[in-house]
């Protein structure tokens, strides 16, 4: 058995060798996975002191416990950041890793200011919200707009890495999909989340409400001479202020601009821009209701339809 | 780049001042969101033994694992019980905390009576299922099942906060997110699971089975002289005995009753009620199938449509 | 209270002797679910060294780290082996743990070279994705189908519980559901992946495309003489070269046949074969875009519709 252990690590290790791009040995710069989650973590205790601690902070301890975990956040970060930078910034003399973490913390009380206003529209959205706490506490898209919310800040750095691995640990807890590019404006809820997907162009105004399950994605992607895809543009739906899409929609396309205060109603899939105040639904009547006792029945076989 | 960590601490300690109901320092009672993970985890070591369990259990130990698993549950529980009662309830002499948990400890076999039968809805309606062990261990549907069970016994009491904890932790796991509130009848089966929803007041018979991606929710909410949403009342459907309600479907309103023995097929958006022995589909002749290679091509875009 | 808490433990035991089915304590050889989940993170780490490590792996030690994780990664894995045997197979003279763990190691270069296609297909497909490592480091598309693939070498096996438990693992962390049985070709991507499921008997051709939300599942299911499924049998769809499918499209059936080059639009439910180089949609004038502001408004209730 032992030989053929040997066997398998000489064919697996030929295999690293051989198949280009799925290693990372001799690329010592890149950000950690692990690291990443961690910060995650840190950064929603931060964001959220005492929602996220084993136990509660007494108020006379937050000032002091605040700079321990700003010190102890910025330390793990900046080594992030300058795993980034190494692999994706042209002029490392530019972007200092230390000057791109204080950009980003910078910001942080703003993105705190932008929650608060998420959690309102939690608690005036969702009637079964009893309080502030309770939405802090168990609503999953708040986990998931927090660190899309930072991870935007970083999207404007030189570190693109980073704030994709940032979004995908909240998608991971929480199966909502956000990409860091998206520009979201203020008092954004999303109930229940499972399956919400907003693409990386997607611009949304204030006051929007999403069921789960929706998607704001790309219709068509534009090719280059060589048949390759063209990376950036313009790909994703532009979505009005106060507009409330219902469960499983799908709206595709960088074109596609659905007007303020409009409804669109679950499992519709919507390619054409529509003006305020539009309810989109498909027809009542296309629904077929049959009774199954009047269909020939086979013994054997529980059909479907 | 101290003197700018301190500005930064400054500028979030301002604005955990400023920005209320963000934290959770001058509120020491409410529960934990890691220890309820936790008692979860231990809740569903204690419903399958052996299960969840790093090794087996012998039976001949089981009676004092059990008792020494019981005690742990009882302690930690009641703390969590008691913050939990200290933030909802106006009135601590009429819920004590041990009160409240003895209650709900009482009810545990009765919990699995029921998710006996949910074992066993799962083994009779899937053709890839092998064997009951199958189900306990890889059926993400049977945890969250599990845990709402749970959760719907301590709905009735004065801790609203900490069912939903509960039914959250299992809707991070298993993408299957069921309001303690909902009421759900025996024999019960979710296959896949992802993205299911079931709202608060729901009413669900006897051996329903549901796919992925199915949403029992609201319709339309009622709003006070203010314009406020009323919270409470009765928002979500009834679905009767024998139903069938196959992936992606979304069905909404505190009216709508989908009789018995009827199904519901996939991607129906269904806002009405519909009689016993019903089969609901959208037409057909609706779906168009185009050939692709005689519409005009054009060169450099891979169009959706 | 010690008395009442007693009962409770006499009352849980009592129903774990009267209620079949759910407990563990006899059958001493199920495989442990936490022992899968640790090997299914060791597996990723062997495939893709670096990125699922705290820290890189520099290139002189890759060999022996290799060798190391291999013989750690074999020991653990034959122990779950020889449980998944000895619970599912009648002759454990054909099937040796060390026998049926050497099959499945010797296959993993050649999974190692399927998912280098599923990489490159990602990039390819995505305009999002910037570089492989991004892809490695966070698109959870390439866990679900990493395990999947592993899985699937087991599936061939006579240890059914464990391929299941693998892709659960994944199912959890990405909410990509793909049953261990499912034939996918090479170059399979799965963008953003929540909610996808693909069904036991489902066959996936070449240069495939997902969205997530998609399902590929079961329409019906045969009954035997006594009324129980019968378990088996052919009953997901297939799915030809170079098809894309867009997000929430539910396609069911064993006959179900997707010709090569089509495209299936969003939120599509489809239970019929198409030809080749097809585009699926449904009628666009099913539409309904109205505007709201005429509607007759009710002051006390906010419509959906």
């Amino acid at each position: 058995m032992q030989s053929r252990l040997d066997e398998i690590a000489k064919g697996i290790l030929a295999s690293y060798n051989e198949v280009g791009g799925l290693n990372n040995t001799d690329r010592h710069n890149l950000p950690s996975k692990r690291a990443m989650d961690n910060l995650c973590e840190q950064l929603l205790q931060f964001l959220f002191p005492g929602f996220h601690d084993e136990r509660p902070i007494h108020k006379n301890d937050l000032a002091i416990i605040t700079r321990e975990r700003l010190r102890a956040l910025s330390e793990q970060f900046e080594d992030q950041i300058a795993k980034g930078l190494s692999v994706s910034c042209p002029d490392s003399l530019l972007c200092s890793a230390s000057e791109v973490l204080m950009r980003f913390l910078e910001r942080l009380p703003a993105v705190r200011e932008l929650l608060r206003t998420d959690i309102l529209a939690a608690y005036e959205g969702d009637p079964a919200a009893s309080s502030n706490e309770e939405i802090i506490l168990s609503y999953p898209f708040l986990e998931a707009i927090a660190i899309q919310r930072c991870a935007h800040v970083l999207y404007g750095e030189c570190v693109p890495l980073l704030p994709r691995m940032m979004t995908e640990w909240a998608h991971t807890r929480t199966g909502i999909d956000i990409h860091p590019g998206a520009q979201i404006g203020e008092y954004f809820f999303i109930d229940h989340g499972t399956g919400v997907v907003i693409g990386e162009t997607s611009r949304i105004g204030k006051r929007v409400k999403l069921y789960h399950g929706v998607t704001l994605g790309a219709r068509s992607f534009v090719k280059d001479e060589s048949g390759q895809i063209v990376k950036g543009g313009n790909r994703h739906p532009e979505v009005g202020d106060r507009v409330t899409i219902y469960p499983n929609s799908t709206i595709l396309g960088g074109e596609t601009l659905i007007g303020d205060r409009s409804t669109i109603g679950a499992n519709v899939f919507l390619m054409q821009s529509v003006p305020p105040d539009s309810l989109v639904v498909y027809e009542e009547k296309q629904l077929r209701i049959l009774n199954k006792s009047k269909r020939p029945a086979s013994e054997d076989i529980e059909w479907f339809i």
